[in-house]
């Protein structure tokens, strides 16, 4: 993790951790972000309209595959930060860190 | 897919089949699909307040949960109303549908 | 499901519902699954050599992969049979069967 | 990963990289996998005995699960042991260790 010091009320008060591994990376993400949900609305637009089953799945396996995406990237910058910091640390602090990322990519396997 | 008797001139103009087997299910659908998009929403907010990336992923794997129970509540009237029609027709109009929806399937399965 | 005119008591004995859709692939079938037989035999080949971990998790997603095209295989050819027999059937015979292959795709994907 | 002195030829000659994160765990491993390879007969045996495509397909299901969850206990030891032992190397070797592991996650969720 990056060295923390925030003065940043609003986001202490919303229960968060202070700057993570994706911080630097937070255009991007929110870039995706926004893009996934424009393909929610573009759904929408699809099922009021009466656009084909078929087609309209394609979609959804696009918006899923986008989700995945922006997954693994979270995932990569969060064992390159928050984990590897625990790594240093070593003992139970890094033993809790790698099975929280395990039940993390157990739980994105079986959605 | 039922016979269709679509006279909504917006509906044709944006190339659809006209009526579809999910058709009747519309107002669901577009319920579903609404939360996707507060989902979407919601991790756009987590980002810009620096939620724990954990936390993020969870939200992630609770939007693709939701994404492939729309996609199979989809695909369920597809095959009870188009693939069945195609069913009753029989032949390689039936073959066709199937092979379309088992393409679907795969795509619904790698993502 | 077609109609079942089985002598042969064994399968009766296994409680079988008789010849299905799947019945005429028989052998292809049969050949896929000693293939993904043979996977599993490779990685404990390759866990008892300490082959590395990342080429062990390769090899887990091809047999993952092979597993999941003998599943798509199965289902078209049910959706074929006993789906579109169902559907000839018409009634609560039918969503029954598309209910049931609904829930065994569900399946597939939560796994 | 473990200080390794390998002195043994036959898993040199496999061209592997000596004891990995999971060695400590072989037995365990041989085990679930011996149970894989039990699965993928049992399925010949269904698909000989012409058992309904639907419970076969339940299987198929339980089979992919117990890989997955194979490839999870294989990916928690590997990144305790080797991006760990990557990770206070730091530098190259680190981003290199988890680009790795994160490709093979990738491919997990994709297959």
């Amino acid at each position: 993790m990056t060295t923390s010091s925030s003065t940043d009320g609003s986001a202490v008060a919303a229960g968060n951790h202070g700057p993570h591994g994706y911080s630097s990376h937070k255009a991007d993400h929110l870039k995706r972000l926004r893009r996934i949900e424009g393909q929610a609305r573009g759904l929408q637009r699809m099922v009021e309209e009466d656009v084909y089953c078929i087609d309209i799945l394609t979609q959804v396996s696009a918006s899923t595959k986008a989700l995945q995406s922006f997954a693994l990237a979270l995932l990569e910058e969060h064992i390159k930060h928050c984990v590897a910091a625990a790594v240093e640390e070593g003992g139970p602090a890094m033993d809790e860190k790698v099975a929280e990322a395990m039940a993390a990519i157990s739980r994105l396997l079986r959605s």
